[in-house]
């Protein structure tokens, strides 16, 4: 059958962010419910956020539209125009290519979920908003974090966490 | 900002299968999450089915891959292999292709309701299980009813609720 069983799927948490800038993530885990479930033309994550911990850096993608449902606990998302408070059952929708980076960060003390959707496409951009850096994918080059400029990131610049 | 006041978001009710198939799902209704929220690349909806409905007739998707997840109440997910009850946190994952029809049928005396997301795609076809019937989708003609070997549906057949 075609239902999960969420108590099978595995908890996994790693991060691609070069340097010290995996740290702003290490309270981060998922189930790949998508790839569980053998779906491929978008990914289906339920993500876990511990207290202090984010979802990822602030950040929009180019070419992926983006959907997430609070399911337990509550989140602060942060985006260009301010921050505001995620319930369960609260949802937020992000186009591919707008400019508003958003992350959603866990300041309770307990933790935090939310199912999230994303495009799979074969080339990706996502931009950083509040550091100098992107990460392109291409077939064969996933996470090549760089610069805007395209120039190499700096060792300065990986342990900057701000 | 992309955060959704679902309060304000209209609820709507509509069906485009030909004549009494349409009972089956009278008592669906759903917010159209994605659409709302700016996103083209996959269609996200909050669906309520009331008891006694069901959130279409069993069918599969050529084309789309499809996921979702149970917010409220109690749904029977009916699939080939069989019958399985689906609660709040509850997901399924129905990959394009795979011919193994589905719906999720209210047989509770409470409003139901799920998040669907399925790909959009130029294109499409879904079969139904349990009737001679499929529907295609091209540009310019969407929701275009057939029998399986694309012959047109007789009275007989869509006053068929079986």
């Amino acid at each position: 059958m075609p239902i999960l069983d969420l108590s099978q799927i595995s908890i996994v948490s790693r991060s691609s962010y070069p340097g010290q800038l995996a740290e702003a993530v290490s309270g981060r885990s998922w189930q790949a419910l998508g790839d569980v479930g053998g779906i491929t033309q978008f990914g289906v994550n339920l993500v876990f956020i511990e207290p202090g911990s984010a979802s990822s850096l602030r950040h929009y993608h180019l070419e992926q539209d983006e959907f997430a449902m609070m399911t337990e606990g509550e989140l602060v998302l942060v985006e260009n125009e301010g921050e505001i408070v995620m319930r369960p059952g609260d949802c937020a929708a992000w186009p591919a290519g707008q400019e508003n980076g958003h992350h959603l960060v866990n300041r309770s003390d307990k933790r935090a979920a939310f199912l999230v959707v994303g495009t799979r496409t074969l080339t990706e951009t996502a931009i950083y908003s509040d550091i100098d850096m992107m990460v392109t994918d291409t077939p064969g080059a996933e996470n090549n974090f760089t610069r805007k400029n395209g120039s190499p990131l700096t060792a300065d610049q990986i342990g900057d966490r701000k």
